[in-house]
């Protein structure tokens, strides 16, 4: 079987990226979410291995020195990563994986994962994304300006990416099948295909 | 106005890649093949600029010379090529360009054109490929050894090219559709939008 393909996804709050997944999974089998590890304590519900991975600080550190954590990040105290074994199991298994992680995380990856294809969502412009973080009317003022503040940073390093996909009002369907489209076109590239030439012959 | 994608397609003789092409003009516009030149006398019925732009010898040495000439070859004792104003011109009109040339062509362009999109279009295997050439019934058996053997030369430089489409027996629009979908996912690529900051905050 093909190994899968791993995309990292990264926008900035008011991209839509989690909705325009949402449909791209509704639209396309074969794509799963990476379950992160996380030291922060279960809530009332969620279980070991489906919401999170559940450690404690120092399996969570003992992870990072065996160079097991392909990213994480810090947040309120409590690690937040991505574990190597339960990547490289889908992959393995011909899952399409996606990790819906910042820049920092993004970039992470990309050094650990040379062949991981790294899309950014993003809204068409920025009078969009101020709209939509307003219309949500439960942000305070405060918090408005720092994630348009914050967007600022993330989409000047736009370039590290592969792939932008611009999300549309009202056009999330075009949104999902152009990520859908990018990992098929991805899926014929050379560098997904390394052993196209041997192949070829000794069948 | 975006400008256009420029994208070369190679393959070995009996990859159908001049099939597949046609049935992309036919299912998508957009598309232009580029006007090669040639220092071949014309055909009866051919005119300069629609079969090729035909030059003297000396009119294209001097193009050479200019660096107006971005690939070229010899063939019984002609030059063939492309020049970089048509390829230039048509870019600027927002016209996908295709370049049907081989690889050597090819690696001439991709230093020129860095962001050139390289498509080989290939049989999904050897015995295909025998088949492909011996039934066509009009090749001598040296000619299809000749072919073969040159295949084999082709295709390990499978690597040097971006994309791979496998051209089936009876699968003609599958082919055509993945060259289209390469093509609209590169469109997305942040390769080819290099100015998405400055247009996403100064619009």
């Amino acid at each position: 079987m093909a190994k899968g393909l791993l995309t990292v996804v990264s926008g900035p709050s008011g991209s839509g990226k989690g909705t325009v997944l949402g449909r791209v999974f509704e639209k396309s089998e074969g794509f799963v979410y990476s379950i992160s590890a996380t030291t922060r304590a279960p809530r009332p519900g969620e279980v070991d291995g489906v919401q999170y991975h559940f450690k404690t600080k120092e399996e969570f550190e003992s992870l990072i020195s065996e160079d097991k954590v392909v990213e994480y990040t810090t947040y309120a105290g409590n690690y937040y990563g991505t574990l190597r074994p339960v990547v490289e199991k889908d992959l393995c298994e011909g899952k399409n994986v996606i990790l819906e992680i910042e820049v920092d995380g993004a970039m992470q990856i990309k050094k650990k994962f040379p062949d991981a294809v790294l899309v950014l969502i993003v809204p068409p412009d920025y009078a969009t994304l101020e709209a939509r973080l307003r219309g949500r009317g439960t942000n305070t003022e405060e918090d408005i300006l720092r994630r348009l503040e914050r967007s600022r940073e993330e989409l000047k390093l736009f370039n590290n990416y592969d792939y932008l996909i611009i999300n549309e009002d009202n056009r999330l369907d075009e949104a999902a099948d152009k990520f859908i489209g990018i990992i098929e076109s991805e899926k014929l590239s050379t560098v997904h295909n390394p052993d196209f030439y041997n192949k070829f012959y000794n069948n």
